[in-house]
């Protein structure tokens, strides 16, 4: 038996998405040999600029006289990232059909394949990445049925029938977090940390009972910053919540009578939990990274059965 | 019969908001003899600068052996501002008991007096400015009952009765519009101008009726963008509709039953009188410069009776 170090780096897995991107080096049996990140996302880079940065992470992996197999999820395959990855439309099963599309490279010793994204037509929706998490949840359990929320900027609701995604729908919260808290006059009084898990709760429930308290309540978070001393830990808590229990009522449907697994990092992934805990549902947590592994692992072995093998 | 230019200024009005500051010269009749904006509003000074400005937009007008009265409503009273004017609570008539406060001036050739904000306790609101063009509607109709809209970064959604304020509500839907067309992905879909009239009604009539609507569509607009060819006035219309339409749910049982008197500059006016048509109301609007200066004419008045006279 041999050591992680010892194995030789069978394919390269990428999650490469709008700020951030992060990249795995595998054995043939799918241990992860090496993990590296890079802050050269798809919002900071060039077209012609996504090879040398693979180059750079890669530059002590890269076989002489073969070609790596590198497939890669997210953003790059967006029309402003490397090369635009046509999307599969609902309903589809992440697991069928993957056709997924080379970039162009000049140096022979990687094949760089990019996974499509997921697009709905009415209303009209898209996903680039959260697909091949879903990829993931499914390959874990085939047939999956049921409601997989995604949280992140672009928070993804999805539900999954048999193994297919059959609607979508996307909540930018976590972005109105980011936009609201930094650059409205909210900005002097929500604060950059803390937490206040009562004030989160308060108006994580309210805004979800009531669907107009989002935008009739905003305001008063800096009146009471003004006139109650109000803190900013607990302002920063009751944006979150006010935004969380928006995002809730809007998604009611969804999540009310179905198991919810939640696919997300620690601290977001336990606020949604914590969320739809005060709203009576019950929610499961994985781990976003191991289930973007999950799908990349289930997409290149499809891909060795169909492209790049033949078939 | 003196032409307004050799009539001698009697005071000044001052409306100091946070981006702008703008100033009359009135004579003793009332008659706006000069009239002069500048951007140094509140948050572009700091408090040791206010003087320089009014002395730099006055130099001409200022009298000598005499203090000019400077009566100012909006930011500029505000803890960030020159110096804080203490709020007056709810309810309240903007009308009596104005207790004004001296700014620290070194020049004796003007006293400024600014005007107080008010403040409600419950639910937390506050206001600076509107106290002035409320209190211009009141002098124009003394004992108003009914509801006024002042739309803008932050519209004021304010109770009127027997010309007494007795609650109000603030909306940041103008700031709300800014943030995310500015700062979020939408940035990519929503045009700097333009206007599609119908995608404006569509989605502030969804929004209204449907108060989940607004958190749930916003990322849609995006998608449509990428999908559907969405062009950038239809997303642009589209956004203030579904901001509107919110705003406008939220508030229903303050426009439900009364009728609306709407303050406000001509184009943003206008959206919110169309908003509140599509929804079965009518309102009026009342020019907002106008109202801010009756106001402003309402308090000298009111000044020169008790503080400044003396009484």
């Amino acid at each position: 038996m041999t050591t992680a170090q010892e194995q030789a780096t069978a394919w390269v897995a990428v999650d490469w998405g709008t700020t951030h991107m992060r990249l795995w080096c595998l054995a043939a049996d799918g241990t992860v040999l090496t993990r590296r990140t890079s802050d050269k996302g798809m919002g900071q880079i060039a077209a012609d600029a996504y090879e040398n940065v693979l180059l750079d992470l890669l530059a002590d992996h890269l076989p002489e006289g073969a070609a790596l197999d590198v497939v890669v999820c997210g953003m790059a395959g967006s029309r402003q990232g490397w090369i635009e990855a046509p999307y599969v439309a609902t309903p589809c099963d992440p697991r069928a059909g993957v056709a997924a599309t080379s970039a162009p490279v000049s140096d022979p010793r990687f094949n760089v394949h990019i996974l499509p994204g997921v697009k709905q037509r009415d209303p009209a929706d898209v996903m680039r990445g959260e697909e091949t998490q879903i990829r993931g949840v499914i390959a874990q359990e085939p047939g999956f049925d049921g409601v997989i929320c995604l949280p992140g900027t672009h928070t993804k609701w999805v539900r999954v029938q048999a193994g297919r995604i059959v609607e979508f729908a996307t909540i930018m919260s976590g972005e109105l977090f980011e936009v609201i808290g930094q650059y409205s006059v909210l900005c002097h009084s929500v604060g950059n940390t803390g937490w206040d898990a009562a004030a989160f709760e308060n108006s994580c429930l309210k805004a979800a009972q009531d669907p107009t308290h989002l935008i009739g309540s905003l305001f008063g978070l800096r009146a009471q910053s003004l006139l109650a001393d109000l803190g900013p830990a607990a302002a920063r808590a009751s944006l979150s919540g006010l935004l969380l229990g928006a995002e809730l009522g809007a998604m009611r449907r969804l999540w009310d009578a179905t198991p919810v697994t939640i696919v997300g990092e620690n601290t977001l992934a336990q606020a949604y939990a914590t969320a739809l805990t005060l709203h009576g549902q019950v929610a499961q947590v994985a781990d976003a990274e191991t289930t973007t592994l999950n799908g990349l692992r289930d997409a290149y072995a499809q891909l060795q059965e169909t492209e790049i093998h033949g078939s």
